[in-house]
């Protein structure tokens, strides 16, 4: 049974364990600060000849190496939970169409990590649900190609633009464990609500999350009543470093001193790898969470995270008909036991 | 306390109340066989000077529009479920923006409608939530756009292919009802399982949509153990008339004797108004259930009916790198109690 409270948080009553979580990712992402971490390297087209089938083919290994990896039935997956970037959120559809599990389809952009285990842990915690996949991805090249400029023209990158991600990340979520194991728990979640400060720069993608970020964490700690110090780390999903700094302002002047990280920031060593803002892409706070953080619970070097993947709604053509770009941000609070 | 039976059917504990529902539909609609059941009309573009605002428009007003029926302070909804066709769901962005409320944007095609009500009855069941919007949006110009021709070619139409519902159904699920009232209320749900039949004409997509169609209603109908019988109406969201006979070639296979109805081939008069298999688009089993549907359960006219929304998963681009149209079907079981 979840209860609300404040705004709009939710604690769940039962263990929401984050039973195995893996990720695949390209060459640049391997190539950078947390390369080491990450499971799987495959080539940005993964062998397929589009990218668009490159980036199912990531969501569809991820998949299998998930199942792999937590030694569980098929059969006993509940429900797959994902979504992408792409128009129609075709990676999502074509990677999982062989799965034979119930599918619901996901669109929140950047955000879709954090809102599949937001609706996952819900449904676990309401009972019925014993096990469910959360997932998603993104493909640098497939991403370019349908919301800015073809690569071919070779177009000088803006410097508050972001790197869109290549890679897939997966967790598998699960109402118990194998016995004598122990694993991170998702605790509680906020829900975002959607933030519109009237950006339109589409390279700008970081000022437009950035309002809707600190307001899912300044709501979830007021909402709860604890100091940012609660969390041995606050990280949102990719807002880069102009997003972050925007946020750590918005901090500021409420007062608030957060320490903040961000999963864009610290995928790429934007000097070395020319990266300008950072990472982006729904797989960029999948992979930092599977791949990094998940391993840093594991071994408890951090104990209590909350993680918050950041979402740019907007498609090319609402933002050449001069819609600005909406924020979201949805937050979950994941802890050792 | 959801509970699950048999292979994917979820029954729940608590009354899952549709409180309210609303639609607003296009000319064409209103002028359909149903067209007296629909709550207002308004132009194809809402007074928008584009496709894509218009829907948003369409989305922006029925959520008002359930708001005011519904009489309930904007506050107390706990989130909101909405997605649609456009790319990266941009009506649903831009229609609820400015709602304030938590936001889980979805992406199910045309089976968005049952996909929402789906999550939003496991999240009033699981408890902490009591109010979810469910919701979603078409519009006929804005899908000829992105999915086919531009509509100034005047290209023939294929008898097979669906004409896009213009309009925006919503639906109030909450965990109470005001003092005497009743309501229809989510019994049980069915979530779909991906099929792939590789149909790849998407002038066909009733054929793409339909043995996933019938493999959910089997699979609820076989979980709980209950004849066709049980249920007043069947009825699918838009397989379109060529998609419900292949649906019934499929039940027949099984020795089935399923009565089947279909919102796709009831919301126009095809002869008439040129609709060649029907009606198709998030919007078309949003508007059969708000408009026609749950005023002929409130009448008692019908008491159980189970509803399957039908999506077809593709993308213009996916379409033309030859991948398939994957169909999916989520059902939900309304019932008066």
């Amino acid at each position: 049974m979840a209860h609300k409270i404040g705004n709009q948080t939710f604690i769940f009553d039962k263990q929401i364990n984050i039973r195995d979580g893996v990720c695949i990712v390209g060459p640049k992402e391997k190539e950078g600060p947390l390369g080491s971490y990450f499971d799987q390297k495959e080539d940005e087209d993964f062998g397929e000849d589009t990218w668009e089938k490159a980036e199912a083919r990531y969501i569809s290994a991820t998949y299998s190496k998930l199942l792999a990896k937590s030694d569980l039935n098929e059969n006993l997956i509940d429900c797959i939970f994902s979504g992408d970037l792409l128009n129609q959120c075709v990676a999502s559809g074509n990677g999982l169409k062989k799965t034979g599990r119930p599918f619901f389809g996901l669109y929140g952009a950047c955000s879709t990590m954090a809102e599949s285990l937001t609706l996952a842990s819900f449904l676990i915690d309401g009972g019925g649900i014993n096990n469910a996949v959360c997932m998603t991805s993104s493909n640098f090249a497939a991403a370019e190609k349908q919301f800015r400029y073809p690569m071919e023209l070779g177009n000088q990158r803006a410097p508050d633009s972001q790197w869109t991600v290549t890679g897939s990340g997966a967790v598998m979520l699960s109402s118990g464990v194998p016995e004598g194991e122990k694993c991170p728990v998702i605790k509680s979640v906020t829900p975002g609500i959607m933030a519109d400060y009237e950006i339109s720069d589409a390279n700008n993608m970081g000022a437009a999350m950035a309002p809707a970020a600190a307001a899912t964490i300044m709501t979830h700690l007021s909402d709860l009543n604890i100091s940012p110090e609660f969390y041995d780390m606050i990280i949102t999903g990719d807002l880069g470093s102009t997003g972050r700094k925007l946020c750590m302002d918005i901090f500021k002047r409420h007062n608030l001193n957060i320490k903040l990280n961000d999963c864009g920031e610290m995928i790429f060593d934007a000097e070395r790898q020319g990266t300008c803002s950072g990472g982006s892409g729904c797989g960029c706070s999948a992979v930092v969470l599977t791949g990094y953080l998940l391993k840093k619970l594991k071994e408890a070097e951090i104990n209590k995270i909350l993680f918050i993947s950041t979402g740019a709604l907007m498609s090319p053509v609402s933002t050449k008909q001069g819609d600005s770009i909406i924020g979201i941000a949805h937050a979950v609070s994941i802890q050792n036991i």
